[in-house]
């Protein structure tokens, strides 16, 4: 480590620095940032970006006193290695290791979790609102990117903060980047921001408004109403947020130190909200990811003078998604795309090259990516919406309103479905069998491989009419049971094994470890049934019916919580045909499942071959 | 039906009519829709305020092929008196009646269904694209109120339109009320628009538009980023709006039929999306619904000359909850109270006055408020959070990974649980128990009657520490078991008798029915275990056992869908411990619950006390 970072053990460490140490500092933490995501992989574009920025929050705020909440959060390494957590980053994004995200378990400094986009300035507005009732003094500061400004949480909080005058700030980290390159009116009236010759500088605009209103009240408030005022903001853009009734300063490059701290000092007297455009490059410091920020946002272990990976994994089931939905795109030209900024992730940039007329990237919106696909297919077009799982959580009230009441023919195609592992509780995708599956007239499916997800997508767009998911896995794509070929029927599962006694009933790609725990009771002497489910909504009763004839001992494994899963499905469908069996649900506990390896991950939950084949002898008592 | 009306079965109807027939025309609507609703009761004020407005769309735009997206849809009964459904007001919102919401199902003049808030920019984008994408050429229009312009929803849809140049007309019908008094920015911003002396009038703003840029591309859109555009935003308002990319036309007077149908065919020439902005007034033409539009809203039967309703009902659970969030609020400092734009229908006016600095209305906004209230927790405050079931929906993911993942003690008061009667389909409460009790660290409560209402809620707030609902119904409390006042304790049902052979397990004030079941079993000579179970997240293990180990048969009644429900939850317990028993859950069947009065729905879904022990007569086969 090196020279000054070497001291550096809390914020309060970096208060005696002057501002030649500040910018070594600021070197040194890139330095190390590099050294050990390389090793470790995680965020880092973002991290590089946000050097100086956080350096200068925390030299001029007091934490954990001051209250900073982070949006989505994974731009927060750099206030880690601040507040005590260096030697952490050794064992970043591992099992027990270092979380990626802000964790206030792990840390006081860290003020309000996160994961997911959009929800700083409610946070903050909260803390704030929290303080003023409590009599506290304290500053608190949301850090929110521009791509997570497209979310509609954000717009529902500054139309609330606006009206209430709270003293909070609101920093706007604007790289011009979501995880891919951030779309949408937002977007581009933040870059003519940006680019303004407009633009005098935050110093004459602070000056301005210091000179003019120096106790805010609602007096004050009134001359945003007036052509004063508008004129006043066409002279230092940001109309939209004055609009909105924050003050707006900006913009500001945030990777000018000196200029921050000055900055932030001053705002620090202000009795109001205030929203701070920052300007900052993603990647900043390291060539590669400065020219190619997005392949640089979420990265693996990787040779940090060549910038290449060091491994590269087998062919992933969103790249199995991207190529099969080409080619679906080429033969039904009804067929269109939907991203919520994640064409990159979900595989889909492929179908956007090919035919970008049918392809939409809505920003962070998957409410409204949801309701829009809903139009779509009301008007005759069917969507795919492709969507990791976590995510999709945010359009609850869509499927069930918009899509499903209508019987709507939207094809959700569920990637990072059950663990995705180093992310850790915020992004397992382990809810969406428990909130699609309850929704009336909602079909999920789950493949078992990749030949099985090329089915299913075919399936959905072709052969389908109605709302359809498709859930799967992060990761590299199975290929097991490649002998497995029983065409998808609609509501039917696939049976692998015939047998009696025991009957093991699959989820997708948890077929694989359930296999072998069946072959392990095979060689025992049982004769296991083994069932490739395929359709988790709705179920193949029939089947079920079936094997409760035949079985004693039903088993279910599924990659999601146990908790209104598909196993609690089948439950219901032996309760509501008053059959009385022995059911024993393998799936995740009724808790946030932590980081860690995917493979960790079911191992220590029991839900790897070794761990199935085990529950299954405990409970037949053996 | 007054002369003209009369002969009107379609739009095409009215599209021969001149200027003086179609303002006597919209005298008449006013009239029939007056003379209907206070005999059937629905939605009054909003389409009082809409009749010239939807006069004016259905005479200058062609249905069923333009396509016409209402926001919320409560405001569409002029619509359909328009389209040949005046017959049907007879038999508003009752079992098997016409919907009180657009139904693409029940005419093909409604394009789009709805009944929560913010979803017809989506919608209506989704539509226009697909027409696009198919070759089409009809018109797309949105209309959406000011209230609904505070969700998330239409923001994030205003982002992606604004990007995209598509043509379609968002038509904002602002009169200045959500269902409560509109509230935040966005509505200050509005009212500034409304009262602004820059007010040039529309006609002024669309010649400017046609004469400047009769073809808009892209470089027309480039015209949105300097200096002059800004000027002109000044000149004529609507910053915001342009800002998001779409040209703003406005305030137009929408009571002005003449002007309405002028600008209406002036619009349909450009090819770029456009938001029209209209004044209306909420409850016109019925001076008692101008003075209070709020208490006009949603309407039972009413006297029309004196606006008195006809019936007034018992205390409503809204009211128990309102009366003693005050009583709780005086005794406890730290208790804050929010609300989505909802403070009069869940009875939380009492606690806005006399707590206005700890009560939030933060607009039609759930996923803020479910965030905000996180944040509140975080600081040491304690949220009461009271929203209906259904809107509660959106929060779905904030209540995951805001809420529960940290553990915090946020306070939902789920008001509207259950089925609601005449709102049908959209409103029906009956998914929480789905989405909620599969979350990590929720609790879920539900009361038997007013007595326990008050009890959880003191424990909710008081006692407990951590994500906590409880879960009512719509109407007048329960009073019956006034007898049975057993403390809460965490986790802890209450039994009301003890018995042996069947056990009905009741949630809610589904015990009452539960418990006439009960006793007409007893007459039979059966020895019915019967408990309220009050915890339905984390259930009553203990007593689970206990009942399976003394009765054949168990029995769950509850007022949800049968998926996912707490009925489910008994099975998942009964299956983790391994014990096989017989269990019959009674809850919704998996379709959405059309409209009804609860007595009907109830009784039509066998969950009346006739239905209840019909059901367990056929599962005990007799």
């Amino acid at each position: 480590m090196d020279g000054i970072l070497k001291h550096i053990h809390s914020t309060e460490d970096i208060k005696n620095l002057n501002e030649k140490e500040l910018k070594q500092l600021c070197k040194e933490l890139r330095r190390f940032l590099l050294q050990k995501v390389s090793k470790t992989g995680g965020h880092l574009a973002s991290n590089l970006g946000i050097v100086e920025l956080t350096v200068a929050l925390e030299y001029c705020f007091h934490l954990p006193e001051d209250k900073i909440v982070w949006d989505v959060g994974h731009q927060a390494y750099i206030h880690k290695m601040l507040t005590g957590r260096k030697e952490g980053f050794d064992h970043l994004r591992q099992l027990d290791g270092l979380s990626g995200f802000p964790k206030p378990t792990e840390s006081d400094c860290d003020a309000f979790a996160a994961g997911h986009s959009s929800t700083s300035i409610s946070a903050a507005f909260g803390l704030a609102k929290a303080r003023d009732l409590t009599g506290g003094k304290e500053h608190v500061i949301a850090v929110i990117g521009d791509g997570s400004m497209t979310g509609g949480l954000a717009y529902e909080a500054l139309n609330n903060v606006g009206k209430e005058h709270t003293r909070m700030i609101v920093i706007l980290n604007d790289n011009q980047m979501s995880i891919d390159t951030n779309v949408g009116a937002i977007s581009r009236h933040l870059n003519s921001l940006r680019t303004s010759y407009q633009y005098r500088g935050w110093k004459e605009a602070v000056k301005q408004f210091r000179d003019n209103v120096p106790v805010i009240g609602e007096g004050t408030y009134q001359v945003l109403k007036n052509v004063r005022d508008g004129a006043k903001m066409l002279l230092t853009g940001g109309a939209l947020f004055e609009q909105l009734g924050l003050k707006y300063i900006g913009p500001v490059d945030g990777h000018d130190l000196p200029d921050l701290i000055e900055l932030f000092e001053n705002v620090k007297e202000m009795n109001r909200p205030v929203l701070i455009h920052v300007k900052t490059i993603k990647g900043k410091g390291y060539p590669y990811a400065e020219e190619r920020p997005w392949a640089y946002h979420g990265v693996g272990a990787f040779d940090l003078k060549t910038g290449q990976p060091l491994s590269k994994g087998g062919r992933s089931w969103s790249s199995v998604f991207g190529d099969k939905m080409v080619e679906i795109g080429k033969k039904n030209p009804k067929v269109a795309g939907i991203t919520a900024a994640m064409s990159g992730g979900t595989g889909f940039e492929k179908f956007q090259r090919a035919f970008p007329k049918r392809f939409f990237d809505v920003a962070i919106a998957e409410q409204h990516g949801t309701t829009f696909a809903a139009g779509l297919a009301k008007g005759g077009v069917t969507p795919v919406f492709a969507v990791y799982s976590s995510f999709l959580q945010r359009a609850y009230d869509q499927i069930v309103h918009d899509v499903c009441m209508q019987k709507l023919h939207v094809v959700f195609a569920i990637d990072r479905a059950g663990i995705v592992g180093a992310d850790g509780e915020t992004h397992q995708g382990v809810f969406d069998i428990s909130f699609l599956s309850h929704i009336p007239n909602m079909t999920v499916l789950s493949p078992k491989n990749a030949w099985e997800l090329e089915e299913m997508l075919d399936f959905a767009v072709n052969e389908w009419n109605g709302p359809i998911a498709v859930r799967y896995p992060r990761g590299t794509a199975e290929t097991a049971f490649a002998e497995q070929k029983e065409p998808i029927t609609y509501g039917k599962a696939e049976v692998i094994q015939k047998g009696r006694d025991i009957a093991v009933l699959a989820e997708g790609h948890m077929l694989k470890p359930a296999a072998e725990a069946a072959e392990r009771l095979e060689a025992e002497g049982y004769h296991p049934v083994l069932v490739n489910m395929r359709f988790l909504n709705p179920l193949d009763t029939e089947l079920l019916k079936e094997i409760a004839e035949t079985c004693a001992h039903i088993v279910t494994v599924e990659d999601n919580l146990r908790k209104g899963g598909f196993g609690s499905k089948v439950l219901e469908y032996y309760g509501d045909a008053g059959i009385q069996t022995d059911v024993l649900n393998l799936a995740f506990p009724d808790k946030y499942i932590e980081q860690g390896t995917q493979a960790q991950l079911f191992e220590r939950y029991g839900l790897d071959a070794a761990g199935i084949y085990n529950s299954i002898k405990e409970r037949l008592g053996e």
